[in-house]
């Protein structure tokens, strides 16, 4: 097997996993699990979303989590913007890499945005300009790339056709999501490969689910066509609403074992990111997915890590 | 992705599954969920085993299970036999294929069956020649075959030496297997290529656990290797003593749910299958490990099953 000697991991936990708690997780909670997460060699953390209030209140204090966490040296933070409000309330609140999203199935968009794809794509347009113009770093994000709750099998046209907008908007960055976790490793090869020269300059990053057991498996077939930035979550927070009770996206621990296992290199250590995610499994009360926390570590995972 | 255009799954629920539930699933109850595993598409099934009912009491009833069972044409129902006394038990049971385990690291096969590898074998070798001698088919498993809970790292040559064991007592299929769940993608691709062309004159087959969160990856990358022949387990039944509140086997709906998705023709039915997992999850009464029977059947999983 050929694969990427590196692998960049984004946590998305504090964003897509708080936003699916069915309660609000106290500011200063939110505050001491993000620091922590900043303690494990995580490089990338997307930290909140800058929604509005009525919309997530889960994230309400979006603005009161960036000004008290310690960002570290090294370590990216972005959040989540859905409009012009949002990109003025996230420069006041002194971020510096933004995560837009869009879906590429124009059912999922309506219910999750309320706006057609093509409302959606002028109104981020507004968003980017004013993020270039205060040398934000641009994620765009295109939900629904591997399938739609609504409309199914999702014409892969449609992620290029959204792809082309957010390199036409000049984003450091393209991300596809299996937003409800219908990937297999087959079409997942077949994306990664299809994409791979079209976003050559450009981050290229995946967000896969677990919803359906397949997270890691699509990680694997991703890593084989060079894929190398993912999304996870810390002990596999987040969820979706159109398949409750069932798990949502990959968690980050169980991601970063099987990764060191094969000797790719996260730059996480996992026995602090495990630390991290029993007490997050601790501070919100109830069994989380994450296997590795429970399970214990295979001795060859760290071997590197304890000798360096 | 060169993959296998063709995968037989070996249901094992109702011996791997069952046997680590904390209570006596009732006999009928059991010959009910075998019952309507045959009628999914299954090819295979281990039905039960016919292990001292002192050692593992939630398999006491071995030769009622198998008396009570429909055995349906076209399936291989097949039972673990730990000694010769198995053996004869299961002969008078009408059992037709049976299922050999010794560990490739002495501590847990100590652990295990109390004996030491070298007295298994001599045990199994006798086992053997009964089975042969009424016409039996036989699986040869290696558990810990990717490491072991007490000794960490499995060297390959103790895999090597129990497989040529097995081929010598004349076996028909080795299976490598994950007891506990430590085997990643990369590990698993160097073992099938390894064993691949030693195995190639009997069914050579692996037994993932999913205790980590690798369990379908880990098939992934078996498939690419040309492995065709997994074991998973209705809603992902079984543990691992070693891993308490770690999950066991990979369910049997999300394995086929991932392979039909990726136009790998595995016989089972989807539906019929969601269906039987969902009544074994109400039967036990508690909510299993299982996903796609929470979160449902992506549609192009089953477009050729229904246009057939």
């Amino acid at each position: 097997m050929s694969l990427p000697k590196q692998v960049t991991i984004v946590e998305v936990g504090p964003r897509d996993g708080f936003q699916n708690e069915s309660g609000f997780i106290p500011t200063k909670q939110k505050i001491k699990i993000t620091d922590q997460l900043s303690e494990t060699g995580l490089r990338r953390i997307e930290a909140t979303s800058f929604v509005h209030p009525k919309a997530i209140p889960q994230l309400a204090d979006a603005a009161e989590v960036m000004a008290g966490i310690k960002r570290k040296e090294g370590i990216r933070y972005m959040a989540l913007i859905p409009n012009v409000k949002g990109v003025e309330r996230a420069l006041q609140a002194g971020v510096k890499e933004i995560n837009l999203v869009v879906s590429a199935s124009e059912s999922h968009n309506k219910s999750n945005l309320n706006m057609s794809v093509a409302e959606s794509l002028k109104a981020l347009k507004e968003v980017a300009r004013i993020a270039l113009d205060n040398g934000m770093r641009i994620r765009g994000s295109i939900a629904t790339s591997f399938g739609c709750p609504f409309e199914g099998w999702v014409p892969p046209e449609k992620v290029d056709e959204i792809a082309r907008e957010y390199l036409a908007m000049g984003v450091h960055e393209v991300c596809l999501a299996d937003t409800v976790g219908m990937a297999d490793p087959s079409q997942v090869s077949q994306m990664v490969s299809r994409f791979r020269d079209k976003l050559k300059d450009v981050e290229f990053s995946l967000h896969f689910h677990n919803t359906r057991g397949a997270g890691m498996a699509n990680v694997l077939a991703a890593m084989l066509e060079g894929a190398n930035i993912f999304d996870a979550s810390i002990c596999g927070l987040g969820g979706c609403p159109y398949a409750p009770g069932a798990t949502g996206n990959i968690p980050t621990a169980d991601m970063v074992h099987m990764l060191e296992s094969m000797e790719i290199d996260t730059g996480v250590n996992l026995s602090k990111l495990i630390e991290c995610a029993r007490m997050v499994q601790d501070l919100l009360g109830r069994v989380l997915p994450g296997q590795v926390m429970k399970a214990g570590i295979v001795p060859w995972a760290t071997k590197k890590q304890a000798s360096s």
